[in-house]
């Protein structure tokens, strides 16, 4: 076989074999088919597109290519993944709801990038919590709490890291197969039995419309399906930012207050939906009932507990887990002030994400260190009422470029005469679990 | 500017300028653009075509990345170029007959590879001659006779090696915007005011459709016209190979013979018509009038003296023009024989190509020696009725794969009990001549 003919084959809008695939995913780990091949056939595949049998093949092509974390447990295990939005910390919510009805969950989770935030480095922001767990304590962690969120280590799906570093410099990011596959690929060297996929959508997200949103939805939940797994994604807006923090330690904050049932309720809901997800497809009832489930899992104080074990056995003081007052705050406070009257019509949820990095919450590149304490509380969201002169967010920081965030802000934050249609949270949903397994 | 930015923006349908391409080639010849951008470009510029502006910037960016040849003349330069044929020795005609109507020719030309031949490698089957040139012995040469032809020398268009490498091994080749700044890029390098091309439509051809032989044509034609040549292009058929011989030393004796007005017709007919397009394009007359004078540097022996003239300045040993008895002949000859009658229908001039090769007229890597006296003589052409037991090639080899090649030559030529629609040699034109400089 030559990598010529695959990526002929792939450029004159035929299928791709399995073998052709794998031939093409081994060679690209083994340096055997060198760089520009590779970003000859993903410019190709970006033009051509990929069938969902493809698509799924190249998914499992990326899993076999490393590692496979393996984690022996009783029952099942789960994963929640969010394409990535602002002010999005419901992993550190819905995970301790479903850990505390007996799902098992060995998260690995990442760091910040850009615009959006990491659940590792929120995560890190209590004090002495450990993200670099050995496979042997991570383990362990998941055995006795039933949940633990760590770093990515070993060598998972190392395909991934090559492709994706290609696309990145070969404009060949947006690609639905190749955003599903690498995906998907990562999420399947974990060997979860259950997956909920929240493919966030609008102005703070990477899909920005609906339509791409929905495909790359149905293309992740058809690989999901290929491999066996029980897997839904739900659509959701991300056109404002989620809940009203947006920073590490002030996200982690609103998680716990969520957890402790005084949470803003676009958090608290969104939480509540994929929770259930979850505990739907592991067979718990039916999608109301696993509803219900979740919010009595916060009303019991049963999942801030989980939290607070995990805390613990990772190493974290959960003394802050139970009063906040304890996380260290920013030297500076600043408040955004509305300059005219009016409803808010929308804003630019990339654009707060961009403003909380500018204040030393988030990186631009891979090696950047960041300010645990900065960010933004928003005191006034989309359909809100605002007076002149009143606070629309306040920013807290220590060394950052306060000036460009309260610009960015400000310039994105539109406000109406009239107040503005109200857009839901949940925008779709794409299910499926294996009838047998039910 | 960013590599990733030219590589989106053509991506998404957008055309690219000057300063993107000049920014694009400048970058792979400094090696500032690593191979996996320009392959990633490649890719879009195959899927979203080019302008032919963006197509005749290309061009000129490839010409200036390197060397340029400028041999000062009186009068005008000319050039024409094959897009490669089975059986082509139509420059050793054509450049002979519009060198003795005072034109000059400083022609640099290349070897075989695959299933065509080379210039180079069929006047070094002429005892004696030399196609390493200094560039002085050439312009010394183009001085006093008014005609060279060598090898490549010099740092001429490093970018289209550059890029016909990577188009090479990534699918990226048959692209007509690619293909015709390819092709253009070398010739604008050499300076020349007159070019006529032959591009060549079939069997035998890269371009196996006239609509693609004719955009190839078109592409070109107007990267010359940008350029401010007087350029055309000849769409001719290479459906058959063109005469009656295949390999090196057989074509030069055949392209001798056409000097010496005993030539095979559509070797005689297509060289008269090239050479006619040179000539009017020179401003020698009308189309009409050009053929006639071409005929008649052959009918005086102009054509040849100056043909002679050149192997000798050379260091080619002229007897063997006036005598082409002196050239030595192989020591094997087999004979393809019809095993059935009737009419040829039609050949693969591919095939043909690919048998004389087989015989050791051609090479498959740049590196490889060839025979240059190995070939085919073809006795039965398309057209020709054949009974069983006829000869319809001879095939001259030393130490060639014979069976394979006889076995190629059988399976594709096509026997039928009707004769075949006569197809013409000539199948199109496309022309322009600035108006000021005729």
């Amino acid at each position: 076989m030559r990598a010529y003919d695959v990526i002929k084959h792939k450029r004159d809008g035929g299928e791709l074999s399995k073998e052709q695939i794998r031939f093409f995913v081994d060679g690209l780990v083994k340096g055997s088919i060198p760089d520009y091949q590779v970003s000859a056939l993903l410019m190709a595949i970006y033009f051509r597109g990929m069938t969902d049998s493809e698509t799924a093949e190249l998914t499992f092509a990326i899993r076999d290519s490393g590692d496979k974390l393996d984690i022996k447990v009783d029952g099942l295990k789960a994963d929640k993944h969010s394409t990535g939005g602002v002010g999005d910390k419901t992993s550190l919510v819905v995970m301790p709801i479903v850990a505390s009805c007996g799902i098992k969950v060995a998260k690995m989770s990442g760091r910040g990038l850009g615009h959006t935030g990491g659940t590792v480095d929120k995560l890190e922001s209590i004090q002495g919590f450990d993200c670099a767990l050995s496979a042997d304590e991570f383990s362990k962690t998941v055995s006795e709490i039933g949940l633990s969120i760590t770093g990515q280590s070993g060598n998972l799906a190392p395909a991934d890291k090559i492709l994706y570093a290609l696309r990145d410099v070969t404009a060949t990011v947006d690609s639905i197969p190749l955003i599903a596959s690498s995906i998907m690929g990562k999420k399947l060297a974990v060997g979860d039995d259950v997956i909920v996929l929240d493919v966030k959508c609008g102005s703070g997200a990477f899909m920005k419309s609906y339509g791409d949103s929905e495909r790359l939805a149905s293309a992740c939940v058809n690989i999901g399906k290929a491999a066996g797994k029980r897997i839904s994604a739900l659509i959701t807006d991300m056109d404002v930012p989620l809940g009203n923090a947006i920073g590490n330690s002030l996200e982690v904050i609103e998680a716990i207050e969520a957890l402790k049932g005084s949470g803003p309720s676009d958090l608290v809901e969104l939480s509540v939906a994929l929770a259930a997800e979850i505990l739907h497809l592991s067979g718990q009832g039916s999608l109301i009932e696993c509803e219900q489930r979740a919010r009595e899992q916060i009303q019991s104080g049963k999942a801030l507990d989980v939290f607070a074990q995990m805390v613990e056995s990772q190493g974290g003081n959960k003394e802050w887990v139970f009063d906040t007052a304890f996380f260290p705050k920013a030297k500076h406070i600043v408040s955004v002030i509305a300059d005219k009257s009016g409803y808010i019509e929308r804003v630019n949820a990339e654009n707060y994400g961009i403003a909380a990095s500018l204040l030393g919450a988030g990186r631009s590149k891979a090696d950047e260190s960041i300010d645990h304490t900065a960010g933004i509380i928003i005191r006034k969201k989309v359909g809100d009422f605002v007076n002149k002169g009143d606070e629309i967010a306040s920013l807290q920081f220590n060394n950052g470029n306060v000036d460009q965030a309260i610009k960015l802000i400000s310039e994105s934050t539109i406000l109406s005469h009239v107040p503005p249609k109200k857009r839901p949270l949940l925008l779709g949903r794409i299910g499926f679990a294996p009838k047998e397994k039910q």
